[in-house]
């Protein structure tokens, strides 16, 4: 078995900490790495303090994973020691079904093995995250990650990047399209990016009209303050696509008017509650459609680091040492970053085990 | 001006009784024809009841119509003296903007002109619909009523029909695929004709199990009672579109976990309060869409109607004279009728008037 050092929780109260643990020993298929950088993903929170309910303890966060690879198995045939990698959300899917004979991994019939907190197909044992030294991945799961792009602000892609790329793409955004971003966050931020380059006309909306320059900046056209019912009103029937990517409850109702005819509002935030019920109505007289998106299967998010590579795309991000990891969840839960914690996992290696 | 003798309501609480009205006189691209037989749709009784609260009174109902021309204006190309036709829910839009350029007049972005309680293009003052003895429309919102239908079970065609053909189109429903109708009315009766027709196979779902041999009988493959989980979780991610006819609040969620990866739910119903909001997991996780639609447009009614003839589909319909209209009300609130009421107009030609 391979040692790793990771930063972990040992249950739903305990702030996250050093802890030693064994990745599988690489295998004929497998691409062994040494992780770099590591995003911090509002998931991750979630996973640690159990909120979803299936955490399993240790947990070992971090699915926003850039590293270089160090050993790969003799089947081994895209990658080599030296190269600049990603790893996403996922490690493992069942290969054989439909969803994954199309790609679409993150759909796998079986279910697909999350990065971390995720059941191993090898070892048996539990899959853990990218708050570590290294990782063990096989090699239909692991990204090339693109010369040019800067591999601290790369990390991100490989979730807020995929979560917002993969439904832009679904949904065929593009060149004289209007589209709208909900929410100025981590994938949020992205959407604007990815949006704008593919060619369309965006629009961001928030709750924060303090958010309007930075929007601008980011790459949006246009900044609607959601709860300004004017400004809400100037763009009905209008929207092409919207990209819903608040994960706080809200009307939905406010956006789904602002569709065309056969417009889609896709959600890829996800409320612990529901979302107030949409009007029936609303959706039957444009026959609008409301939709869902989850992250992005492994073609696809190669496809968007090659796209971000050709159009210079990165998140914004704020490095941070793992040892800042419990103070930055708070953070994260007072929206105060711009806007993706990034853990330099040099960091990591310095720091005491228990 | 053209009399008319209609049966209508002069108040959300009085009985529908016969009405002396005019129609416009016929103008150069106006079709002047007698009705024959009108079906009646729930949406009759909501707005007699002013449910959705825009009614103008007095209002005549009725937008299942069938009819023979009695004469046709100077422009008019398509319709000559004795032919059979139809009329459904619109009988004018604006015919400039894009959902009319499409043919998707029911979407007309500056609001078509609905059969009754509509505001008449041409007098100013409102429509009246096909409970009545005559009715004079543009040439363009005229349906042609093939050979072979039956006039009388024909009717319903024109609503309830179109309001699921529609959708059946809109999503590609065909050979290979697996279709759910979701409650079996007037609406779901004609749902499984139609997607049994197109070639799908057609799986009812009610919470009634008495319904079972009945839709068998008129077409569905399989019958499933939704209260019945077991039944419920064994077509968990089988269907490719579901068309839910049910105006009564209930679980969405119940439905979309049905749904295939990028399956569609459309809604057709329109409950006065929303339905219990779904989860958005159950978008998410399969990239499921729920969609609503609209009646449909005027040339895929057409469409419709000629896919009728050739397969030998009506409504089963169960015939009254207009005086009984009062009673099917009642008997339709109760879900009492197999599965569309048709008025006999020949008895209203008799009718004494206010």
């Amino acid at each position: 078995m391979l040692p790793s050092l990771g930063y972990g929780a040992t249950s739903a109260t305990s702030p996250l900490q050093a802890i030693r643990f064994e990745r599988r020993d690489p295998g004929p298929r497998d691409v062994q790495i040494d992780i770099l950088y590591c995003g911090v993903c509002h998931s991750d929170l979630h996973t640690v303090r159990n909120e979803w309910h299936n955490t399993v303890y240790p947990v070992v966060p971090g699915h926003e994973i850039i590293g270089r690879v160090t050993a790969v198995g003799s089947e081994v045939t895209r990658f080599k020691q030296g190269d600049m990698v990603g790893v996403g959300c996922m490690v493992d899917s069942c290969q054989h079904c439909p969803s994954c004979a199309e790609g679409l991994e993150q759909y796998c019939e079986n279910g697909f093995v999350g990065t971390y907190n995720g059941e191993e197909m090898h070892s048996g044992g539990m899959t853990y995250g990218g708050y570590a030294t290294n990782i063990v991945v096989t090699e239909k799961f692991v990204l090339r990650v693109p010369e040019g792009l800067d591999p601290a602000a790369a990390a991100p892609l490989l979730c807020a990047g995929i979560t917002t790329w993969s439904p832009l793409r679904r949904w065929k955004v593009g060149p004289g399209q209007k589209v709208g971003v909900v929410g100025l966050g981590g994938l949020g931020h992205m959407g604007i990016k990815l949006a704008r380059a593919l060619g369309a006309h965006v629009v961001l909306f928030t709750t924060t009209p303090d958010k309007r320059q930075d929007a601008l900046r980011l790459g949006a056209h246009d900044v609607v303050v959601s709860k300004n019912a004017d400004e809400m009103a100037a763009h009905e029937n209008s929207f092409d696509f919207i990209l819903n990517t608040v994960a706080a409850p809200h009307s939905l109702d406010a956006f789904l008017v602002l569709l065309k005819r056969d417009g889609t509002m896709t959600l890829v935030g996800a409320p612990a509650e529901p979302h107030p019920s949409p009007q029936v109505f609303n959706l039957i007289m444009k026959r609008r459609h409301l939709a869902g998106s989850l992250i992005g299967g492994i073609a696809e998010t190669q496809e968007m680091l090659d796209f971000c590579a050709q159009h210079g795309i990165v998140s914004d991000i704020e490095m941070i040492p793992v040892q800042s990891i419990n103070e930055a969840y708070e953070r994260m839960l007072r929206s105060d970053v711009k806007y993706r914690f990034v853990i330099d996992i040099a960091s990591l290696r310095g720091a005491p085990a228990q």
